[in-house]
């Protein structure tokens, strides 16, 4: 070992969802719209000679779209590479206190890993039986809150009403709600952003606006939150969005009927597979998200995963004590979740 | 004040150059490529559809596409938003020791932003009265080393054996050198990552490769160092490069013949403007970079920003005790310096 790897940061690494080869194959593991993105967005309105140019470090043209889709301010939105870029920053610009943070024990694997890189205390929270986020657990003494609504990876929801208790109850921490999956059936708390200071909203480009290859995602909060992130975003990398996604973005948000669209086709097709789900004999969460939680009776949730993947299908499997027997499956295009159907109807048999 | 406000981290913001809004200028004022990317890079090498999926995390196509042009291995190359964000990552991968990190007291000025964001102690080591880097001030104790070769925002170059005598001298330490403009003239250190385990060299596609719109940066190390560095940036954002980052950046590296026409028209450009400059009574830094750094005898930089910026001409300003009455040009096409030069003749002539 050469002396200078002492002073290396020591990091858990984080495991990305498999992105297969192949390209036949049903690839529901990582949450992705099987829609494609808008029809107005365009590869004629990039001019490639206007790459050789910074883009603008504000993204003010997208940041004005997102701003006016919301009905808030431009001095409300902050913008970045993907959720997981904003999120990190919001750890990063407001989670420095001795206190612990505190997120539900089942949730988006990202944050413990945030908290260990930065050095930020973390306590966990037990969800309840049903896999609920438990309002009087956040009503301690905290350096901050953060949870998914709904909440990754069960797809649970958790009412507007109960995610502003916590708000509410916590006037000295900041409280970060990240409603990447908030369009297929939830409701917003970001209209609150007025009401409290210390809630901040983060959205993603990346599931209901199909745009996961194109890296945006976004926070809204009062102007004095989003400027305190602005602070940091320009001491750590002042020119994060790229000329397409500024472009891309904005013509995407601008397009409200085809994104209420295909929300609605997906929300349509994930209530229908849940019934089938059911009937073949799985548990399946009750999901506002655009995948369901489902964990089967007999059959263990790896021995399917495997069964899959040989017919080209792709789920989502993490391990841990109350998860462990659960797949994570993101909701395709109705053609695709009746092959689903099928493969799963034919292992049934066959397990008999 | 809020409560929450106490929990903020503090920064230094950083302030980019001015993005002038009207068309019709001449800006010379952020070290842009006056000349459009490779003609290889066509919006028809994306399909809209495919924006759908997240990208390759690895980012994998771009990355053997680079080790290829320099003629190392895939597991040598890490790339990032920028050179920004690969350096940022690199100061909190490799600079985490209780000694302080070593750079020249005129240089990019993100570099004490970041040591203070990321509360890495530093020191700063004066540069010669010829504005030279001293290699005998980087042999002392330190908890690693950064520079720009050719330097910013001077533009001077160090010898290729004066930095490899600083990395030989500091094995403990991780080095880094940013070449951001080595490709204007300068001999690249890129070759010694064989020899050196601790010589990390960063490199862009905003300057040289004309694509400062896309945000595309690198590293180039041992296999040990760019391992550290993608087990921080899986902890941190797994997908950072869009699509259109990874493809087009793979069609601008493999366009060798093209990348070397307009980096040879820049020096030239280059060549004949500071000859220009020191005939109208300008001192002039030798520079090897797409810029110079020049103070005329008589008039202050500030005065000629604001008579360039009335005509429509957008230079830089740095303020500080030795660089104060420097401005900072880059060079752009022959026909635009032509036009620097006419207006620079004529307010010169004025002033007599």
């Amino acid at each position: 070992m050469s002396k200078w790897e002492e002073n290396v940061r020591k990091v858990i690494p984080y495991t990305p969802g498999e992105q297969p080869a192949e390209k036949n194959v049903i690839k529901l593991n990582t949450n992705e719209n099987p829609y494609p993105p808008s029809p107005m967005v365009s590869v004629s309105d990039i001019e490639i000679e206007e790459l050789r140019k910074y883009p603008d470090p504000a993204a003010s043209v997208l940041v004005r779209a997102i701003a006016d889709y919301h009905n808030v301010k431009a001095e409300n939105i902050f913008v970045g590479v993907g959720s997981d870029d904003v999120i990190a920053m919001a750890f990063m610009t407001f989670f420095n206190s001795e206190k612990p943070i505190l997120f539900p024990d089942i949730t988006y694997s990202f944050y413990p890993v945030w908290a260990e890189m930065l050095g930020i205390p973390y306590e966990t929270k037990p969800l309840d039986e049903a896999f609920r986020i438990i309002v009087e657990d956040y009503k301690t003494p905290n350096g901050g809150i953060i949870f998914p609504n709904p909440n990754a990876p069960t797809g649970v929801l958790l009412a507007a009403d109960d995610v502003e208790a916590i708000v509410k109850a916590n006037p000295d921490s900041v409280v970060i709600i990240d409603e990447a999956y908030i369009d297929f059936g939830g409701e917003s708390v970001l209209p609150l952003i007025d009401r409290y200071d210390n809630l901040l909203v983060i959205r993603t480009f990346s599931k209901s606006r199909s745009m996961a290859g194109m890296r945006i995602g976004y926070a809204a909060g009062c102007k004095k939150l989003i400027s305190y992130m602005n602070d940091v975003k320009y001491s750590y990398n002042s020119y994060t969005m790229n000329v397409p996604s500024i472009i891309w973005g904005t013509k995407s948000i601008k397009d409200d009927e085809y994104f209420r669209d295909i929300t609605g086709r997906i929300i349509k097709t994930r209530e229908w597979f849940r019934e089938e789900l059911i009937s073949f004999g799985f548990t399946v969460l009750p999901s506002a998200a655009n995948f369901l939680f489902a964990a089967h009776e007999e059959i263990p949730a790896e021995r399917i995963m495997e069964l899959a993947k040989d017919s080209g299908i792709y789920f989502r499997h993490f391990g841990g004590e109350r998860i462990g027997n659960y797949l994570r499956i993101t909701i395709g295009t109705d053609e695709d979740m009746h092959k689903v159907a099928d493969f799963l109807r034919h292992i049934l048999m066959r397990s008999k």
